[in-house]
């Protein structure tokens, strides 16, 4: 084995250490501080290994993992984008392309090309694996807001409205069951927060 | 499906976020702060990913990766023990098995059997998957370390023999390949930073 390939990797591991800096909008579940896209990208990889039975369709769990632990490392260049803040989706695609260039352009060819295509494969959200690795990303927010009466919702304007087009739907379409189980918690928390217009 | 089910599970993956406030013994690689147990989960699994090439024997790469998902969960209540600080082995064992009671066991029963199962072959440290997955854990920090000046090195009073004992050996058991790269970078820093006694 060569230390050249060696070192090609230790120098894409040492890169994205830099995903534990990224910080993104919603908070741990005890509100502490605001959440690193490196221990979410943890959480979610155990969210996923947990709730694989409630697949809407039969997912390959152990390539839904991998997806997870590399689906945001775009963000060291590209940064955190909150579901509920407002962006370009165009520009975001582009400057996201450009990061996954730079940094999975560390690897060593083959392996590059295998991570390029799984976190391609997650973006475009067309297959079973990629469509459940979705709403798990998306469904570990709520419960972290749900834990913190709201966590970031109040921050971002979000009505009940909101969360069901951007965060309800993609749930339901990979992991129905879940957002059932959440559905009565949320309805309360919007309830008790929403005040009549 | 039962919410009873999926609301025992979401008890589980809401607890163990508290392993991001476990702080760890080394640093990121920019030195900004300590690692939290968290994120070093997420890389450790990740560095499992890339470096599956180099295991000294065949391993079965998506099971190493769901050990280290889990390998750190008992820390919420037994803390992190850093390899070059000083605690009762024994002792630590009995913490960490009533830990991994509390934990697992707010899964559904046949999820905490096989969380249980998997964390107990990492602990042993007896199969193939295990020794691999042991020296992918003990070489992040390593790398970290050397990121950072020697890190956490001086802190703890590291020698190089030491780091050859605690670290190496282990290490060198499971990806021998990853140990030879990186010894000529550690008797760089030690050499540099040693003064005959």
């Amino acid at each position: 084995m060569s230390n050249t390939r060696i070192n090609a990797q230790l120098a894409f591991l040492t890169e994205v250490d830099k995903l534990k800096s990224v910080v993104r909008g919603t908070t741990l579940c005890d509100g502490s501080r605001k959440e690193n896209s490196g221990e979410h990208s943890w959480h979610i990889a155990l969210y996923a290994l947990v709730m694989a039975e409630h697949a809407n369709r039969p997912v390959n769990i152990d390539r839904v993992i991998k997806m997870l632990l590399i689906h945001d490392i775009v963000e060291i260049d590209a940064g955190d984008n909150p579901i509920h803040g407002n962006h370009d989706p165009v520009e975001m695609a582009r400057i996201e392309e450009k990061a996954a260039d730079r940094i999975f352009g560390l690897l060593p060819e083959d392996q590059r090309k295998a991570f390029r295509t799984l976190w391609e494969e997650f973006e475009a959200a067309e297959t079973d694996d990629a469509i459940f690795a979705k709403s798990i990303d998306r469904v570990q927010p709520v419960v972290s807001n749900l834990a913190t009466d709201g966590g970031s919702w109040p921050e971002y304007n979000v009505t009940a409205e909101q969360l069901q087009t951007r965060v309800g739907v993609k749930v339901q379409k990979g992991a129905p069951a879940i957002w059932e189980a959440l559905k009565a918690r949320i309805d309360r928390w919007f309830a008790e927060h929403t005040t009549a217009s």
